[in-house]
């Protein structure tokens, strides 16, 4: 096992309905030196790529994606959900839903932050239906720049997110890809590396 | 003027009604570079005394609750405006408003993530009327925990917040006040870190 999947056994819990709790290390509560070394690890996998700008959606892609932008020396961009918030000039946007059925929200990156020069690795914590990274996808390809790769921290292989994203042909890292949890046994089992 | 007063006048723009537009380098677009010597700047200013954990408001934050929570070798954590997330157990809850006259917000923190023990450095990218802070102390104290200091990188000196914290006893510390700023010109003018 990998320190992702390490740490998710230790202190990971499953919930009924497919939900993994990490908020003790990922996503509430962040381990600093956890996601140094998932910084770290993008780097390494995306080592040959011109990364210009990574990018990510607040909340819970920032501390991973600042890891990230950190160890290639660029900048970070997170796409915002709150369209009060107050940004200069133009925006490039979308729209996400979280869940199917769920109403969609919007999504903007501005257009200074973006432009067809870039060679943008997206970030994210998990990876369920794969909604959150085609937005983000699509505000990069709505600027002309390039998707390089996803990195993800955390795949629900058991959801159709990764394989739509393999797919669509983008290079797609996941550092742990659970294929199966169980809630009364808080069992989780891991895809094999080599099987993606 | 220090970095941070350098960087507001190089990248800043005033907008009418008091609003600093900061998203190319603070809060949607993160300069890595900046947001890790902010981080040595807080441990600077704080280093004698023992910070457990560093707690920060969702999202714009995050990037600079991450650097400081690295420069201590401490976890970052970060209040949640979302009551629909997903986390494990009680949590203490507080409530904000962004603006006077605006509808209160509820904020939470898992109960796992501040104890009595901690000593906490409550950082944000932006001081205000200060609610921001009030909610995240008000959790602090609700744990039982101790605020150790305020951290803040732009504090708009013309609005209450900072006063209010220093009145109330708070060890705070701006990196630039704002005493002035003036939209037709896109003049700022920073008080003299003497004359806090």
């Amino acid at each position: 096992m990998n320190f992702i999947q390490q740490r998710i056994i230790r202190d990971g819990t499953v919930k009924a309905g497919g939900i993994l709790i990490t908020d003790s290390f990922l996503n509430h509560q962040v381990d600093i030196a956890l996601t140094d070394q998932i910084g770290q690890e993008f780097h390494r996998r995306f080592a040959s790529c011109p990364i210009t700008r990574v990018l990510t959606m607040e909340t819970s892609g920032i501390a991973i994606g600042y890891s990230v932008a950190q160890k290639f020396g660029v900048p970070l961009v997170y796409a915002k959900k709150d369209s009060s918030i107050k940004l200069d000039g133009d925006v490039y946007a979308a729209e996400v839903a979280c869940c199917p059925g769920e109403e969609p929200q919007q999504v903007i990156v501005s257009k200074k932050f973006l432009t067809p020069q870039d060679r943008v690795l997206i970030v994210d914590d998990i990876l369920a239906n794969g909604f959150s990274l085609q937005c983000l996808i699509s505000l990069v390809e709505a600027a002309g720049a390039t998707v390089e790769g996803l990195g993800i921290v955390v795949e629900k292989g058991f959801l159709e997110g990764g394989h739509r994203m393999r797919n669509l042909g983008y290079r797609l890292e996941s550092l742990a890809i659970i294929d199966a949890m169980d809630a009364d046994t808080n069992q989780i089992h891991f895809r094999d590396p080599e099987n993606h």
